[in-house]
Parts: structure tokens; sequence; C-alpha cells
């Protein structure tokens, strides 16, 4: 039986964390990699990892998985070719993938302003165009999904504390990296957050009491 | 009765030519341009022209329209953001345009290679990831559909002479942009064009005799 987590993206900001979260609660997870290095850095940790480019193909990364956490980002490092190759092109094969291997719950880490990226006035307007596109060939594909979309990513320390309603004031549209990674973690762990699309932003409520209001 | 054909890029290369050609053979054609001195250009050559910028609304343009063409692309001198905000996102809202204004035929120029970014090595690859999305978001639409995926655009004057099946060397997948000009003419006006998906090269038949074999 395929009991395992692949985490796509495992050497980004929250990819990182959300292996870290997993390892310690003992759970089998699958660390996708492109970086010799980062790859390097997991494997001593004791991490089974995968190194692949999203680039080309990494459909052998599915082989032991049930579950998948899509959390690959050209990030703002990069220019929008690598936008249109990974966060959209990659999240693509990402889905296809999963529909081949049968996998049972896909895990997107999405962005505010994905449903409608002429919602707000955004600087990274063609990022939100490719992360709509993204999430809507997931919720097309028939998966069981759950599609995350935080608020500005922050590198504060999380709090465990969140809120999926929107506030009213633009400057708390934002959360902790490492609170998106203790969503994923929780949305992994229960099934009811299937078929779902939450948006994500600090807040005062406990995450297990948040989604359970929710359900 | 809507009787006008909207092109849409229209002071873009091809697009600048389908607007002549339409006016040449006295077709009722609006010209939907962004850049101002290109909409002058146009209005004195007598075109009916709409100044509009794809990254905001253009619905305006529609209204008196039954066909539209759009060739707006952000061409190889700006940077993939704009591919993300005007080949996919502004398609998009073309398509979801087309439908509120019940337009009967809407000719997408698309691509060689926009069917699977993967076929071919390509430097172009992310444009074809954007093209890719474009067209699939017009094929699921409902919409009566052309799209048209000609092969690398060259500069040099049209013969009216094209193949669709592709050619074995890979030398050939080239076709003048007059050319796709004129087989977007052809198209526009032969209903049975709709519904079709033509990869476009240059070649030794008529443009009219290919589609009529084809039909």
């Amino acid at each position: 039986m395929k009991t395992k987590t692949l985490i796509i993206g495992a050497g980004g900001q929250i990819g990182k964390i959300v292996v870290d979260l997993l390892q310690e609660d003992k759970k089998p997870v699958v660390a996708l990699v492109r970086n010799e290095n980062k790859a390097q850095e997991l494997v001593k940790l004791g991490v089974e990892t995968v190194l692949a480019d999203l680039e080309g193909g990494f459909e052998h990364a599915f082989k032991d998985c049930n579950k998948v956490v899509f959390t690959a980002g050209s990030g703002g490092s990069t220019g929008y070719d690598k936008t249109l190759l990974i966060d959209l092109w990659a999240a693509r094969k990402a889905v296809d993938y999963a529909i081949k291997n049968n996998i049972q719950h896909f895990v997107m880490v999405s962005g505010l302003g994905a449903a409608n990226p002429d919602e707000f006035v955004s600087d990274i307007k063609p990022y939100l165009v490719a992360k709509h596109f993204a999430d809507n060939y997931l919720l097309d594909s028939g998966l069981n999904y759950t599609i995350l979309r935080p608020g500005a990513l922050i590198n504060q320390q999380g709090t465990g504390l969140i809120r999926i309603s929107r506030p009213a004031n633009f400057n708390e549209l934002i959360i902790p990296r490492e609170d998106v990674a203790k969503v994923i973690e929780y949305c992994l762990a229960n099934e009811d957050t299937k078929g779902n699309i939450y948006e994500l932003f600090s807040g005062n409520e406990h995450i297990d009491s948040v989604f359970k209001m929710d359900a």
C-alpha cells in the first residue's frame, strides 16, 4: 500500500518546513528537489529524496506516494519564463502524474488573487495568472484537491494561529511561511479539507479549530 | 445585425496585414490597438479603430462585431511577464467577452508546439505554455473556433502557397506572416474552418485548395 507524501518543491522555503514537520511527526515523506546540494542536505537528515528537474519528467517520484503537495515556485529571484515553466507547466504535469498514479489527495500551494488576477492591483499579477490556470487545471482534473491561497508570505516565526476569512485591513493579508506549512500538514491529515479552496492569513484561532468550524 | 470583424492585436505584424486585407476586400473591420500612434495611422487609412490596453478591460471593442481574431502577442521584444498578461490573460478575457457578445467565429493565432510544449526543444517554450492554456480555454469555451499554429514566422513576402501537414525537414517549419494573414482572412470567410486546429507552413498549394482538400 502506498503511504508516502510527495513534496514537490522540497528545496523551497515552505517545502522544506513541510518536510521537517512530517519527519518530526514520523509521517512517511518523499522530498523532490532539483538542487543537488539541497538533496544531499536532506539525505543527511534521513529524508527520502528524489533528485529531479521539474522542467523535465518527474513521474518516478510518485511511485510510492498516495498524497502530493505542490509547493514548487520559481520564486522572486527568477524570471517569468520560469513561472511559466514551473508554476504552470510543471504543475500541470504534476496533476497528470497524480491522476496516473492514483494519488488520493493533492494539496496545491497557490496564492491570494489567483482566483481572479484582476482583483488586486499587484506587482505579481503575471504570477497570479500562472497560478490561476494551474489551480483550474487541478480543479478540473477529478483529483481530490485542497488549494491554499496564502496572503503575502513572511519569514517571521509561525504562531499556529490563522484565519481563513479575509481581513478588512490590507496590511493583514500576510502569513508566515511556517504557518502555511502547518496548514499543509493539517490538510494532509484531514480528509474533510478535500474539495476546498482556502485563503490563509495570520489570525487568532488555532489551525484545527479554524478548519473544524469551517467543516 | 452585427457584421464586423474585430482584430485584437491590429498593431502587430500579422494583425496589421489582416486589417489591410479585409479593408481591401471591403469587409467591415474593427482594429483594436494599444499604441496611440498606430491607432492614428489606422484612422488615417480609414480603418475603424478602438484604442484600448489589453491589460485592462476591452469589451467595448466587441460591440458591433460577430467575428474575432486574436493575434495580440507580447512579441519577442517584451518579457514573459507580458506573455502571461497578454498572450494568456488577455486571450482568456477575449474569449469571455466573445461569449458574452455572441461572437460567431473566434480565430486564434497560436503557435507550432502549443499543443504540447514538451514536443520540441524550443527557446520559446514558456511562450508555448501560455499559448497552450489560451488555446485550451478557447477549445473549452463552446465558441466556434479556428486555431492556427504557424511555424516560425518570417517577414518574407507571402506566396499564398501553404501546407497544413507538417514537413519532415525542420528547416521547413516556417511561414511568412503575410501568408498567415491570408489564411486568417480565408478562415473568416469559410465556415467549414470552424472547429478546427491547423498547423501552417509554406508549401505548394493555394490556400483555398488546401482547406477544401482537408474539408
